[in-house]
């Protein structure tokens, strides 16, 4: 049984979030520094509490990429702890301010930076979203409520004892960083309806987990989601690149949600890119679907049907859909995309701009990886997630998109006529 | 009966929405400037339709405040027309790069302001939103779909039409703007579950409305509050400026949002503070109720509950509570504010200081009167709402709070290694 109920583990995040706002930069950066000390030294034991989590896993048939995911070894956690260490170097955004100005009348505004003061997450067989989240909520001057899933139960509890001894080394408050697995499906339930007491939530894994939270949650969402990340291939696109980007964009981790999905190829290019696009492809062992006219190309494509198009895998799978013209490919990005990440290749200018214009996602891309989409190649250290709504972040969310604003007026004594 | 369904009307919104995400500054402007003309010309007609409104208003028994808000008439009709102005003067947010970066590898990113698509707005009895809701989010490149509630349905299908027929001489889709005030109570709802249709849902009005909106809606909401808007009177507070400030708090204008609902008094000051404070508020009218502490000083004062201290009057009544100490006058704000507004009247800068850090309202003021809380006293020309939710946006919105961004990534061919 757990030692406190739901609703006191979260007055305990809201005690520990009014301490946390009037932290110094150097407080919490010597937290983390402790945070980041503790993970690596703990290393064994973490392993060991994943090792159990993986079993389960494994004796449950959890899929190839879910317990790629969940998979913790000695270079995940080193990695864990460096990028504890990154949020360390990065600056603090509490007290910056925006924007400011002084009215007619003297009295002076400025829209400053604070803490959403509780930070809560829900998410699926991910230790790494733990840490991730737990550091990035505490330097932005948060305190975080983690809902990490059953079958992370065992990695988590352990990531959460480290932070938290860690953190009252440094002389900060461990209920900072909190675990409510222990109460399972009823405390993620409970947590979705704490509006006042939790400032935000950010749920995190499949489409399912996403869109119950969205569906469930009084407190604001941020949606964070599931990608049906699309490459198209247009008539001008380089041989090189375009199997270049295609590999890396599916092979290098399939399990992930810039991962591509679909590539739509123009119909002009389909027979001088897709013979080397799907040797390449079937070199790494990726499952190719096509539509009809892309079999007409290749007959040994599996036929992809519209559920195919509308899926992220997570897996070494991909559908071809070939198209008429631009026009036609925003429209099936328009009808499919989940608004995550898209990329065209092409050595066209004016097929480029019109695409980054009007594909509607959070991040377009020309002649790039799709696998760039993600808080840490973006330069923001770790990631909370990769926003795939449009209120209040959009894309991957690093440390600003952890803090409120708050608008101070100093005035002396004037009144509205 | 409607022309159209809900269904219809949203998917209107949407191609509008395309259409208006690649407008230029100059043709938005010279449509606002078409709005703002024909709400000038028409505004007999629109007199005529409040008129009817009000009729029903006052045979319904609205109160005194309620009608006040939905009343139109020459000046309050120009004040519309001049708003929409002061949003044509308004820089464009849309196209505004808001960070950009070159990744080491060469990878070019930059964040731009793009539009939100549609954004909905659901609010009670009047009809000035109406109007800044449909121009704030015009500029912006929003389609906007507006519920103004029943009792200003008159009011604002007249509003609407004008604008409509005044866009589209301008050559702009009339479906930019859409009222579904015609669907009642189930079209709010539908409005509400409408996630993926529309981008942001508004919610402006009673607490009730507010919180039915919060609770019911799929689309993210950004909640503009209810405000129970207190000012504390420290012990150094001036008498003249303290008696100033509360009484153009409450009596400027009562019946909004930025009116002061509780006044907290430091125990030092109130012998001196509370018998000027209450001879001018009785003297404006004012029904002042006072805690056992403040009735122990006057004994003239209605006693107040913890139900006043906890109500939005949005009329001339206000409650007066004595605190021993800063300590206890921020415990008082934490238990019943609904964190819109607070300001502490004081000569003690590090009184000001703890209370500007440590109150946690949207806006926090010294020294000044929270009826400044305001988009328009803000410089922002209209205003949105003021928002008590501290998920992107927080205190009065002006036009950056109307867009998203889009990452924009430029490559030459880059994979992730």
């Amino acid at each position: 049984m757990p030692a406190r109920t739901l609703p006191e583990t979260l007055e305990a995040a809201q005690t520990a979030s009014r301490a946390l706002a009037t932290l110094t930069s150097v407080q919490k950066d010597t937290a983390l520094a402790a945070v980041a000390d503790a993970l690596e030294a703990e290393s064994s034991s973490i392993i060991a509490a994943n090792a159990r989590d993986l079993e389960a896993g494994e004796a449950a048939g959890l899929a190839a990429g879910l317990l790629d995911r969940l998979r913790l070894d000695e270079p995940r956690v080193a990695a864990l702890a460096r990028a504890v260490r990154d949020v360390v170097a990065l600056p603090d955004p509490v007290g910056v301010v925006v924007r400011g100005s002084t009215l007619p009348n003297g009295v002076g505004l400025s829209q400053v930076r604070v803490p959403f003061g509780v930070v809560g997450a829900i998410y699926e067989a991910r230790p790494n979203v733990t840490v991730d989240i737990a550091a990035l909520a505490l330097k932005s001057g948060n305190a975080s409520v983690l809902r990490g899933g059953s079958a992370a139960l065992h990695s988590n509890e352990r990531l959460v004892a480290v932070i938290r001894t860690a953190l009252e080394s440094a002389g900060l408050p461990a209920d900072a960083v909190q675990t409510i697995d222990a109460f399972g499906r009823e405390g993620a339930a409970e947590l979705m309806r704490a509006r006042g007491l939790v400032d935000v939530l950010i749920p995190r894994g499949s489409a399912d987990l996403i869109q119950t939270v969205v569906r469930e949650s009084t407190v604001p969402v941020i949606e964070t989601g599931a990608g049906v990340v699309h490459i198209l291939l247009d008539a001008s696109a380089d041989e090189a690149m375009a199997v270049d980007i295609v590999r890396n964009a599916k092979v290098q981790r399939p399990s992930v949600c810039n991962a591509v999905e679909t590539v739509l190829v123009h119909r002009d290019a389909a027979e001088r890119l897709l013979p080397p696009l799907l040797a390449a492809l079937r070199h790494e062992g990726v499952l190719v679907r096509g539509d009809d006219r892309a079999r007409a190309v290749d007959a040994g494509l599996e036929p992809a049907t519209d559920d195919d198009f509308a899926t992220e895998h997570m897996a070494l799978e991909l559908s071809i859909g070939i198209v008429d013209d631009l026009d036609a490919a925003l429209a099936h990005i328009r009808r499919f995309s989940t608004k995550h990440t898209e990329s065209i290749i092409t050595g066209d200018m004016a097929a480029a701009e019109r695409f980054l214009a009007e594909v509607d996602s959070a991040v377009v891309m020309v002649n790039a990886s799709t696998r760039f989409s993600d808080g840490g190649e973006f330069g923001f250290g770790a990631e909370v997630g990769i926003s795939t709504q449009k209120l209040h972040a959009r894309g991957p969310m690093g440390l600003p998109e952890l803090t409120s604003t708050k608008w101070i007026v100093r005035g002396a004594g004037q009144v509205r006529g």
